[in-house]
């Protein structure tokens, strides 16, 4: 149900009073007030133009006082202001104050008021904007003016009647005007649908029920109209599509089972598999399965996917044009190559096909096709990828171990991915996250990427995180994501860590209401500023808008020393500068410590240093490896428990 | 001398017939023939809000009839559309046949005319255009009255008097209309100039002589009071500007060299003094100094400048917001990083200073200020920047035994950086380089870069790349520039190259006519595709729009091995994806070889391949050491002297 913004300001919604005014080109419309634009100019500017091709046109909402037209065409203002799609609304406030100021309220006069309107409507949709005029404008003959003045100079006019019913217009007569009750009482006189008649429109484009309808799908119905005519972008940027690449019915399924009987296979390791997850759900959007050179030369040098053409061709070869069609919008953020490398005889085994199956322990998983098979220069990959090229680093040791070729090509992905370990329930892909958040009304997601055990400093940042939404927000939902993916061997096993998370949210000290538990997918690689790129940028997928990051996200300790690899604030500030980010608001790691005075995890106060103490890994592994316990409050007692097992299991099993 | 469109499309400059007509709402305005605006809508639209800020304003412009309104009002839109401003011209055309078509001519409807104008021109003013009215509005009141419509809803209104003289007006009397002459013949009555007065503006922002002026001297005029009130981005993308770091008056030069006998020194190696000249001369626009961590880390990661702020914070701290106020309209392509390093021990000595004397053998070269001092990981570097750390690489074996530290800074450099071996004549700044393709003619500017002698296979090319830009262009110059800064030991050194490049200018094998030949003061780094982007960015401080590239730019063979150590086509195709080179035109290297049958550079021709002889730096430098010559046809004869002497002389010197 629809609550009209107060429309008094509506120009032509301004009834005859009982004793009619005189029209003059001296004489001023009364009874209007002033209302102030709900976008700025500022906000406007920053919006114009963000996107090539001519979209000017002119959307014209006809209806009765208090239908919704001006609260409509005002929420549309602002979603194609963040669209980046300028804009520009006519209402009573800027017409009836300036241009019409010199009209009165007689059948003439009225118009005159349209006509008006509709010529600088058709200026402003020629100047290139979207313009959205709102006017009762109940005369058919008037509306069919003014579609023709835009339509002989050959200009888009989309009218929309916004046909709420005079029942509940009349109920909502909103104050203080209460326009409906005084014509009712005979205090003004030719008022729209009482003593006035308003002519539906015979040919309106879109007609909007919003007596029924809320506001969001009015708006909802319009944009699904001009997206119809080629007048918006594809892709909103703000909210990306995810781009899955599962084929999603069963005979086509079926179909490509039978072909792969017969088709080369390629042999995917786990860490290929997890990739091929990556990719299958959209975490990697809009990338169409395993990279080719061209996006791979792109990762490796600008940290961006800048198009998905499939060829990179050499300067004054030809390029065999092939693009894919999915809209590329934006910059998108890809600081990290996504490939699937081969070894020699694999290669050769692949000379001038065109459809491979990609197979994991002798199941098909996916059809490759189209392939492009390229150099995998692995010790240039991983120094400009892990800026090292150290063997011992275990992920850079990877690549290195790893096939001397990279096949790319589109995937169609003919089953979920699975594990089978008993955690496939917590592997939600983005579309199911997205519609997890929605079920739970979400206005804000905040995501926590981690891959170690949760203490209640975590528990506390996460809490205070929220706190901070909740100023701005109703309900910040918070993806706990635990990455699943291949994490180095001393690293806690998935499993455990999961059975510790849940341990964590059953005692409350996160909030199952609020939190949302789920396996991100991807590999773990280790490379610290390169990488927290990728755990930010894939995410949005999911729909976050806000990820916490910290001190030497992604880090790993530099082989042979005790230092850190990477520069323990590099990943946070490149980060916060990364193209294709934009969407994404970072938030700050607040690090809390165990706080003796206090008895639990506190943020680090640096006025009474004394009263904090670090538990670090290494120590809490000692606790548990000896039995103990840690100081009280420092993380839930069931949590510690899970961990307190696995490390005597390790202890034991050594 | 402004010679005007035909200027009957002025809806106000339409004149009252002998018999009035009346003006009525039905009225039609007749006698006004509609004319295309010259901008499209596409053109419009592709330009819309290329630069961020709100620069709604109207300028309007008032004057007699055929005083050149609507011909400068025109040539402004289409300069403010290349600009990438939003703009939209209001005037006879869209105006009278549409809005005000049921107004005719009396005094009372040509100020209803003015006003609506005016109304219209504020909503696109507001709406974050330039709106541009084109019209005689001869009366001080309407005018007053416009510019307070605008004013009172706090819109920008500038005047513009187009002030040619009514016997320059009447001499112009463009036909087919001839209104002066029926004005004077009586047809027409009430004719703005004859017949009707024309009241001078008062208080005009801008009065434009457009019977003296030019059209694009009066554009010029307007642009600049935009300019001075901040309506304009302060650089047009598409012809950047070139921000050099000298300090242009001797005044400051005397103070600053004085200043710096009291400040802390840095002493620069020859290749940190190549960089500062770099820097001063404008080959690395917009950087005013060596890079912070900022600039680093974007450089770094995304190969390129993002912005020009001076800290990088970690999220959640403060920044001090310090921004370099050059304005970054586009994104710049910087691939490589420009920094400066320095020791522990100069670091030491560097604590808390604000500003450093950077010196090379004892002379003060520059000043730098604001500094900042971040660590120099080396290894981390060249991995990122070469792809590689192996120590045998020249280029990053400088690195690695260069300075654990980077200072970063602005600098104001206070003398020319010269080398006095001779060539300084040689090394061309980027203006100066501007300036003498201006004197030339040069329509189309095409750089060949080069560390090498010049055989005729290459000067085969760069005739041939002429003519293809003949095409499309009248005076296609090319810049000869060969690098002039650090290259490895066995490359052929600079002065031998340019004596050779001397000869080969001297024989005519390249036409001095449109040759160029230049030194570009960069090191070398041969970092392959890394390094090629520099290779071309860096040119378009000197206004090129054409780069040659070709297999393995920058490229260097793999230490150890005989293979190189990038993949050979890495360099175009990364090239020809890089952001922030859009401005550039890549043109492919194509290959020449020795043809034995012609006698003579040919490129090389796949169907009689057994006709080519590849002639090889090998068998050259062979050749030369021997005494011999080569074939007939490979090489100027004289620059080939040039050659052999010097490999001669090594061979002695051995």
């Amino acid at each position: 149900m629809l609550t009209p913004r107060d429309e008094n300001n509506e120009g032509d919604a301004m009834p005859m009073l009982k004793k009619p005014r005189y029209s003059s080109l001296s004489g001023q419309s009364t009874n209007i007030t002033y209302q102030e634009h709900t976008i700025s100019r500022e906000e406007r500017a920053a919006a114009v133009g963000r996107h090539e091709g001519f979209r000017g046109c002119t959307i014209w909402f006809t209806g009765l006082s208090g239908a919704g037209k001006t609260t409509i065409s005002f929420a549309l203002e602002r979603t194609l202001n963040k669209l980046g799609i300028p804009c520009y609304g006519l209402d009573g406030d800027n017409i009836r104050h300036g241009l019409c100021k010199n009209l009165g309220f007689s059948k003439e006069d009225r118009q005159e008021n349209i006509r008006r309107v509709a010529e600088v409507a058709k200026l402003f949709a020629d100047s290139g904007m979207i313009c959205l005029a709102a006017f009762i404008s109940p005369f058919q003959e008037d509306r069919l003016d003014a579609r023709k003045i835009h339509e002989s100079e050959n200009v888009k006019f989309i009218e929309v009647h916004v046909s709420t019913t005079l029942e509940v217009c009349e109920q909502r007569d909103p104050k203080p005007s209460e326009l409906y009750k005084k014509a009712r009482a005979g205090q003004i006189l030719g008022f729209t649908g009482i003593d006035s008649a308003y002519e539906p429109p015979e040919n309106a484009e879109i007609i909007l029920d919003a007596g029924k309808d809320g506001v969001q799908q009015c708006v909802q119905k319009v944009l699904d109209h001009l997206e119809s005519k080629g007048l918006l972008p594809e892709q909103i940027p703000d909210v990306p599509a995810v781009r899955e690449l599962f084929v999603s019915d069963d005979l086509t399924v079926a179909e490509l089972l039978k072909e792969s009987q017969n088709l080369p296979t390629v042999e995917l390791t786990k860490v290929d598999l997890q990739w091929l997850q990556v990719l299958a759900e959209g975490w990697a959007t809009p990338l169409s399965g395993f990279m080719r050179e061209r996006q791979y030369l792109q990762s490796m040098h600008f940290g961006q996917l800048l198009d998905l053409k499939h060829k990179v061709a050499f300067v004054g070869e030809k390029s065999d044009d092939k693009e894919d069609s999915w809209p590329m919008m934006d910059d998108i953020n890809q600081s990290i190559p996504i490939v699937l490398p081969i070894s020699d005889d694999v290669k050769k085994g692949l000379e001038g096909v065109t459809r491979i199956a990609l197979k994991y322990n002798g199941q098909v998983y996916a059809i490759l096709s189209d392939p492009e098979i390229f150099e995998h220069r692995k010790d240039e990959r991983v120094c400009r990828q892990f800026g090292t090229n150290d063997p011992r680093h275990p992920a850079v040791a990877q690549v290195l171990e790893s096939g001397n070729w990279l096949l790319g090509g589109d995937v169609a992905v003919v089953q979920k991915i699975q594990f089978n370990d008993g955690l496939d329930k917590y592997r939600k892909t983005p579309n199911e996250l997205r519609a997890i958040f929605a079920e739970k009304n979400a206005d804000a997601v905040f995501a926590f990427q981690l891959r170690n055990p949760i203490h209640n400093g975590h528990a506390l940042l996460m809490r205070d995180t929220r706190e901070k939404l909740l100023a701005e927000h109703k309900n910040p939902i918070l993806l706990l994501h635990p990455l699943g993916g291949w994490t180095k061997d001393d690293d806690v096993p998935l499993d455990i860590r999961i059975k510790q998370h849940e341990a964590v949210i059953a005692e409350r000290v996160l909030d199952p209401e609020w939190t949302v538990l789920s396996i991100f997918p991807s590999p773990m690689m280790y490379a610290g500023p390169t990488e927290v790129q990728w755990h930010a940028r894939s995410r949005i997928a999911a729909g976050i808008q806000h990820y916490i990051v910290g001190r030497d996200p992604a880090g790993i300790q530099k082989p042979g020393s005790p230092d850190a690899l990477y520069e323990t604030t590099h990943g946070a500030k490149v980060l916060s500068m990364a193209p294709g980010l934009s969407a994404l608001h970072i938030l700050p790691f607040r690090v809390a410590a165990y706080d003796k005075t206090a008895k639990k995890m506190s943020f680090f106060d640096t006025s009474r240093k004394e009263d904090f103490e670090n538990i670090s890994g290494t120590k809490m592994r000692g606790l548990a490896r000896n039995g103990d316990t840690p100081p009280e409050g420092f993380m839930a007692p069931t949590a510690w428990e899970v961990l307190a097992g696995y490390y005597k299991s390790l202890q034991n099993s050594n």
